[in-house]
């Protein structure tokens, strides 16, 4: 994730220090998952590719140079960062990956960054323990280089996250879920994992806890913004601009935040509308099925006439700004800005 | 387990330390799964009952007590047990049921323990995310009581555990699969966590590298002849007394050490003979495939006639006895002495 603010020479060192901590983390990325099994070895490259945007590795780095005692005043950002950090940050990536891995197995997505996907290509099973790899990996790489205290927050992010997942199949096709539920699924599911890679970054720089806490929370309202976004783009994004497969939300029967606030708030005439086409809209797109596509498209232009996309949209704004309000309390240095930056990149992309 | 050695005081003394321990680690177990959303709990209570054996547990309890340099001198054993110890063995089983549920997905297994899977009753989905939520809560559990050190072997087991698991696919149905290759995948996919389990337990009493190592070799043979022994009773158990679905190696392709030994030894007439049963052995027995049964009793009678059962049988011996050889250098103590028993037990069992 590259915030466009590099014309700023102060910001820029930072994205500069970013980058090249960056490419260690990928190092130790793919030093920790290396195997001397040539199967494992072969998944091991395949999954590579799954590196997109690389947010969670991002936000340990910037958050580390952000809280460390010693930001700003003319240090370099880049001196910073130690081992350790870099250590927890291909932890995060690769407890996201592992993540993936595991929803494309449950979404039964066939595509990922313009690959195939590894249920695709070697089915659901080699998906399913390819993903206990790259968990066990993670912990085992945490624990080993990041210490003792990152791996609690590890593992306590992981529980909550998963709890989000088991919370969100048990609503599964719920047209009665409401707001403070779908709140409640994505602070667990998305949020958690991100509000804990900016956490992990004032820890291992030696933060206090009140600068822990607040990044925590930076984090977490920039995760419930980020899947709102999601849920947008899943609406109205085109699958080239999005890189996976569009419309599987509504293909699985999964409440976005548009569909809840639109069945929550319109008569019970427009509900029974809503409801019929989203029933239609749970089919295979990709299949050919152009009933279901149609019924996504006419429930895209319904939620769209309700209000309920601006509705979504005005939630991830005020929480972006929520989210800069953490942090602006911190001592100001180019890593923080890079910060406020990322929060407001959040709600402007389309990919 | 509960070996039949309650005869003798002394390691009486030592099974009653095991079974008050294991009744904190059920306590330790249920606590770290709790979780304020009802869907999950709902979950975990119906995986509560998977609990079988206890093996990989007492193993780390046993160990403990066997590698203390206290132990013996007439120590009370039930006093060498710690926190860490029982924070430990909760983690192992933990791991446990984790693998065991994401194997029920993969197996597409109906029973496990004589209830229904989580994969029948909730679907493959909710059966993935579980068994992350498990795995999870045993990396947050083990950092946080057992120590960074723990943190790591338990890291490190999983991911040795999951490439076992990934070669095994990998040379699912692969008729010309070597012993050598065999024994890597069961010295991974079954053996490491079990050897873990009692080094684990050596590192929390603090015994020398030596006799951690000592323990690792003992667990690591006792799992091989453990995988050995479920190879022996897929093939000739029945469903009631092993307690999960039976002959479902050979429904799903997988290679077992009779199977595998059969195939490499014997003529090429007797050996096509074997495939076209293995062929049709590969069917649904539960749904009626009487074919598919009857072809799995015709090929355990040829693997009997030909010595590769009773090959299997001497590699499961073999393996006890050097395991045995492992610890019989240890501090003559009763927890030693139960190990030596366990590991007779283990080719003893019929469930």
């Amino acid at each position: 994730m590259q915030p466009p603010l590099a014309s700023d020479p102060a910001l820029a060192t930072v994205l500069a220090a970013v980058q090249a901590s960056l490419r260690d983390v990928e190092r130790v990325f793919d030093a920790q998952l290396a195997s001397d099994l040539p199967p494992v070895t072969q998944l091991v490259r395949h999954i590579e590719r799954y590196r997109g945007k690389m947010l969670r590795p991002t936000l340990v780095l910037v958050c580390g140079m952000a809280s460390h005692p010693r930001a700003g005043d003319g240090v370099d950002p880049a001196s910073l960062v130690t081992p350790r950090h870099v250590a927890a940050a291909a932890t995060c990536e690769m407890v996201h990956m592992a993540t993936l891995v595991h929803d494309d197995v449950l979404d039964e997505a066939d595509t990922r960054r313009r690959g195939d996907t590894v249920n695709r290509l070697h089915g659901n099973e080699t998906a399913v323990i390819l993903g206990d790899y790259l968990i066990a990996s993670a912990y085992h790489l945490c624990s080993r280089e990041a210490g003792n205290e990152a791996a609690v927050m590890v593992g306590h992010a992981s529980m909550v996250t998963c709890s989000g997942e088991l919370l969100q199949l048990h609503h599964r096709g719920d047209y009665s879920l409401d707001e403070a539920t779908y709140f409640e699924i994505v602070k667990s599911k998305t949020a958690e994992l991100i509000a804990t890679s900016c956490s992990l970054g004032a820890l291992l720089s030696g933060a206090s806890v009140e600068v822990r806490d607040a990044l925590h929370r930076f984090g977490r309202d920039l995760g419930v913004a980020f899947q709102i976004q999601d849920d947008l783009l899943d609406l109205t994004g085109t699958e080239r601009s999005v890189g996976k497969s569009v419309g599987k939300d509504l293909e699985k029967g999964k409440m976005t935040l548009p569909i809840v606030h639109h069945l929550g708030q319109c008569s019970p005439a427009s509900r029974g509308e809503a409801l019929r086409l989203l029933e239609r809209a749970c089919g295979d797109f990709a299949a050919g099925d152009r009933e279901a596509a149609m019924a996504a498209s006419e429930l895209a232009s319904r939620l769209e006439e309700s209000g309920s996309v601006r509705h979504a949209r005005q939630r991830a704004l005020l929480l972006v700004e929520t989210a800069r309000d953490s942090i602006v309390s911190l001592k100001q240095c180019p890593a923080r800005d890079v910060l406020l930056a990322m929060a407001d990149a959040v709600v402007n992309r389309a990919f």
